[in-house]
This record gives structure tokens, C-alpha cells and sequence, in this order.
């Protein structure tokens, strides 16, 4: 029975860490993003994907997204470490 | 073999679940989509994605296609919300 | 033994008829874009992505494009068609 | 043990052999796109996508990319190489 909670576990812990991984790779591309953006002079064209839409945004709309979104990951990034520590709390107390 | 089915009926419910999930966040991005583009005046470029494929579109026709989605997941967010019913109904007949 | 066996037949039969699904729904999205596309007079201004760069195509490139697809992706059903066959051979021999 | 042992080696090699093909694919992509880059003198507007935004880059924005994305790509694709054969000697000396 241990065997297959800890088997649980770390399944889970795996979960956790992968979309965890996912998350902070959209957040650096969508700070290289801005990096670009916000380089040059030049105005370059913007465009945002919705499902299976393109809307061209304004370099303004462009930022915002950016800076909302980078608050909602980091946020989402505390959730997923504190719950990697509770899975991994509770695999210590299993093996021990 | 109840242990056996009892797991195959969870993990078809968790596929259902991610399955809805996935519908709904597609939805609220096309609303989402919509709100931007019919709250301007001010006309943006819009594209269309078919697998690799992009192509330029009109404001008529985003909203059109949005609207057509839009019924689409509504019949099927209702065809896995049943399924999830019929599931959990098996699954509680299994453990009582 | 023979349990086993049956399950990784089912389980590869799955996988067969998921990546078969994903192809025709990739056929009729470039069928549809082909559509659209040839309908119409009017000039849209047309992309193909390759991994994460988007590159501007001409009308007649894009038609190429979809046509060379379509070859790609009914070969490739083909193939898979008689791969479900095969396997599925192999289930009722198993059975029987 | 030494099945559970081999089983978690061959998922393992599964996985990496899936995680080399999918670089190699975006690898060759990529170097198709250059192709058509350069081909052409006509001037075709190109995008770098970055999460769920598109920013329109240069010619040698692209290609600079290109280049950047492929030496990564092949030092990945080098190490993943060699986890293969580690994976595979395991697995022979399991076996043997």
C-alpha cells in the first residue's frame, strides 16, 4: 500500500514539476518578448493568438498583456513550489 | 477486477475532465477575442489559423467564426458533462 | 501473458487511431483554408509557420503547399489504415 | 525488479527517443524556413511567435534566429544522443 502511495507521489510531484517548467518557459519568451518590444524605435507589427484567432494589439496592449500575465505565472509559480514541498514532505514521512 | 474497473472508470473521468477543460478555456479565449475586437473602431488585421496556415480574415467573418465556436463547445461541453454524470454514477454503483 | 499482450495490442491501437484522427483533422483544416482561399477574389494576405517563424506566402504557394499536404497526409492514413487492420487481426486471434 | 527495472528503462528511452524527434522536426522547419527566406529578393513580412504573441521581425532577425536555434538544437540533440546509448547499455546488461 505504501508502495503504490509513494508510486502516487511522485507521479504527481512529476505533474507538478513539468507544468511548472511549462510555465516559466512562457514567462521568459514573454519577456524576451517585451525586451523586443521595447528595444527599438521602429514600430514593428503585434499580434496576440486567441484559440485559433491573430488580433493585432498595439505595442501598449502588447506590454499590458505581458506585465498581467507575468504577475498571474508568478503567482501560479508560488502555488506549484509550495505544492511540490507538501509532496515532498509527504514522500519523506512515507520513506522514513 | 471491481479494483480494475473501478481505475479505468477514473481515469477515462480525469480525460474527460481535461478534455472539458480544454474546450472551456478555448471558449473564453474566442469571447475574450471577440470582446477586443468589436470594442474598437479603430480596425486591427486578423488572421485564421488552419494547421500551419494563416490567413487574413475580416472583422465579419472572425465573428462569425467565433459565433459558430462558440455553439460548437456549447454542444459539446454539454456531451461531456453528461458523460462525467454517467461515469460517476458507474463509479459510485462500484463502491457501495 | 496473453492478457498482457491483448493490453499493449489495445493500448497501440489507440495510439494508431489518435495520430490517425490528428491527420484528418489537419487534411480538412487545409482543405477548408483551400476553400477559403480560392473563393474568393479578394487578395488576404497569407502565412505558413515552420516551428515558431511565420512566413508571408503567396497565394499560389500556399496552394502548393495545401496540395502537397494532402498527398503527405493520405499516404500517411493509408499506411495507418492497414497498421489498425494488422492489429486488430491480432486481437480477435487473440481472443478467439 | 529487474522487470520493473527494465520496464522504467525502456519508457525512459522511449521518452528521450520522443524528445529527439520532436527537436529534429522543429530543426528541419526551421531550416526550411531559411531556405525560403533566402531565396527570394522579394521581401515577405515574417513574425516570431513568442508564447501567445507575434512580433514582426527582419530578414536577419529571422536568420540570426535560425542560426541560434540550430546550435542549440544540435548540442540537444548530441546529448540526448548519448543518453540514448547510456539507456541502452543499461538495458543490455539486464538483459545479458
Amino acid at each position: 500500500m505504501e508502495a503504490v502511495k509513494a508510486y502516487e507521489l511522485e507521479l504527481e510531484l512529476r505533474q507538478v514539476r513539468e507544468l511548472r517548467k511549462a510555465i516559466e518557459l512562457k514567462m521568459r519568451e514573454l519577456e524576451y518578448a517585451e525586451g523586443i518590444i521595447t528595444a527599438t524605435k521602429a514600430e514593428r507589427k503585434l499580434y496576440r493568438a486567441f484559440a485559433d484567432l491573430l488580433i493585432e494589439v498595439t505595442k501598449d496592449e502588447a506590454i499590458e498583456h505581458i506585465e498581467r500575465m507575468r504577475l498571474a505565472y508568478k503567482r501560479e509559480l508560488e502555488r506549484l513550489r509550495e505544492k511540490e514541498k507538501e509532496i515532498m514532505e509527504k514522500l519523506s514521512k512515507l520513506s522514513s
